[in-house]
């Protein structure tokens, strides 16, 4: 068979203890539907840092080159907050995202039935809550010219959004293909009453819109969407948004869910190629005590195995899977009510693989 | 006694409606307690474009410049949503904040008992929230360079964001004395692992923060602000930050609280000035049915009182006025249980007058 070749970064804090339930779900994945994967790891964030002197080594970014999909555990901890700015972790996760043209980040928000009671919201208000951000990853602020001048007033540090017609159109052009998938509406968030890359945006997501007639578009300023995501969660389908609001709409949509340490999120470029990842950091203060959740990170490699392979039957095999043991009542510390009865990392992935 | 002079700017929507009942208050105020007020109205927004063909007339400039004070309703509707930007009632706003030099906007977000079920938000969450948010206001990517130029991929639009270290050093400074009046707490909101401007801020925040040992302060991620809003939203006390991050989380920080119709805010500069304005908008849906809910704007006046004028005799008893007609089960439709049981903006002013 066809063999699919996976870059595994395990990366900091819990990165390797949930990256090691995910193996075994690969490793599952191939006893039951016949797939084969080759894996093969490689040093990101902080711990290439330490190791190699930069947190994205050249032959990690060439493995990833010449792999069919990445799979990422976490990166960062206080150890590399100080540091320099070319010796921090999130520079090397800048950096993955550019040398490998992953321009969307796709976060779906969606609620466990068995953690409603997890989230801060009322449960009413919540239900029916299933959204997707769709962020732009290589484009605006990040990205932009920065530095540092100095002025009468002080010394003046200058950052710069920049965004073209055709990476808002291709970023665009993605969520509307997502929405038609759901229940297609689309919401395109900016700030167009203010700023000239969020006019450039929405004239643009305007004119994609004519291609997708069957998608019913809502542009909503980055401000109101703040505050309707707390009001109406359920009414979203997908939101489309630049790079810098997309960080924090995306981490507000996902702590609502209360499921935080179950969203998988997927970073795509053009093609099948895509790199995968729990939406929770590297957790450094529960790091090393095998009490990590695995789940986001296993149903990350549900999520490449819908974007990436097409392997729908053995996504779905996993989902269910992640399901039963949730229904059966098994829970890692994170989200069980009864923190005394809480299980391990490698047991949840020992079940989960169980259930498969 | 010194008569103190008030700019009052109604603006579109429902801004008159709930001026109107602001403006009884002031009249109450001065029969009540002596002080001496002498208000004047001028033009903004879209009303202004409507008449004199510009959001910010030059004349409402010189007239607020020349006041102690200026109230203001709301501004905006889908009249002037399409106008070419100079002709636009936002832009009146951006205007009158970088010609008055209001540096910084004020906006506390508290719980009204009466109004606890109205959050989407669990009330045992909600219980003890108490904060502020202070937003810089004329700095950052609002002010900055704004062009469009050609390129290969289509045409580009960049939007320049820049602080200088006396902008930040001035606005973390009034965040650190609204601390220390409150519980002594400080969240910097920034994102100092991406940006160059979030950098300097950041900086010039930890060197301020030596002339305020007093004053505990951490440093959250804008993304992580935006989920802990959510989470533990009474552990923040005041939280300072730049234009765009303050114009969201503010936002989402009002719309937890579930009282966005009651909320006040300030605009201030060097010195006592200050322009004073509910946090909710023109609400051109419901304008000119005498529904609105003017207590927003009866705050705010309080809000004049106590940081431009220092009447706190006063604004203590609009804040109980407004407090014993809510306990006394009086509502506005926006906040009514029963609808039907509604009182209009008119009834609601007045019995705020008599309670006073
Ligand atoms: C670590 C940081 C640079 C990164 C970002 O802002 O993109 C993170 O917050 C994320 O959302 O993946
Ligand atoms: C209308 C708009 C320009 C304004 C802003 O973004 O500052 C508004 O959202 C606000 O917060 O006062």
């Amino acid at each position: 068979a066809d063999v699919k070749k996976i870059a595994v970064l395990a990366g900091d804090g819990i990165g390797p203890e949930v990256i090691a339930e995910a193996e075994k779900v690969l490793k599952r994945t191939e006893e039951l539907f016949g797939y084969k994967f080759e894996t093969e790891h490689a040093l990101f964030g902080g711990i290439a840092i330490d190791e190699r002197g930069t947190p994205l080594p050249q032959d990690t970014l060439e493995l990833c080159q010449k792999s069919d999909a990445v799979l990422l555990g976490a990166v960062g901890g206080p150890k590399w907050d100080n540091n320099s700015k070319e010796l921090r972790p999130e520079t090397g996760l800048l950096g993955i995202r550019k040398a490998l043209g992953l321009f969307s980040n796709i976060r779906p928000a969606v609620i466990f039935d068995c953690l409603k009671d997890a989230s801060t919201l009322k449960p009413e208000v919540l239900e029916g809550t299933d959204l997707i951000v769709v962020r732009e990853l290589t484009g605006g602020i990040y990205f932009g010219e920065k530095f540092r001048r100095d002025t009468p007033n002080g010394q003046e540090a200058v950052d710069t959004c920049a965004y073209n017609v055709s990476e808002v159109e291709r970023i665009a052009r993605q969520a509307f293909e997502i929405a038609r998938t759901r229940r297609k509406k689309l919401a395109s968030v900016d700030k167009a009453n203010v700023l000239e890359t969020s006019r450039l945006w929405r004239e643009t997501v305007i004119r994609v819109a004519a291609d997708y007639p069957d998608v019913e578009l809502e542009h909503v300023l980055v401000d109101n969407c703040a505050m309707q995501l707390l009001r109406r969660p359920s009414s979203f389908d997908v939101i489309v948004t630049e790079n810098m609001f997309g960080d924090i709409l995306s981490d507000e949509a996902a702590m609502l869910t209360g499921s935080i340490g179950m969203l998988s999120s997927a970073s795509l470029g053009e093609g099948s190629f895509g790199l995968y990842e729990p939406v929770h950091g590297s957790a450094p203060d529960i790091a090393g005590q095998g009490i990590a959740n695995p789940i986001a990170t296993i149903l990350s490699v549900a999520l490449m195995f819908r974007l990436t392979f097409g392997y729908h039957d053995a996504a779905d095999s996993i989902e269910r899977a992640v399901k039963n043991v949730l229904d059966a009542g098994h829970r890692t510390g994170d989200i069980a009510v009864d923190k005394s009865q809480a299980i391990g990392t490698t047991a949840m992935g020992d079940l989960i693989v169980q259930a498969m």
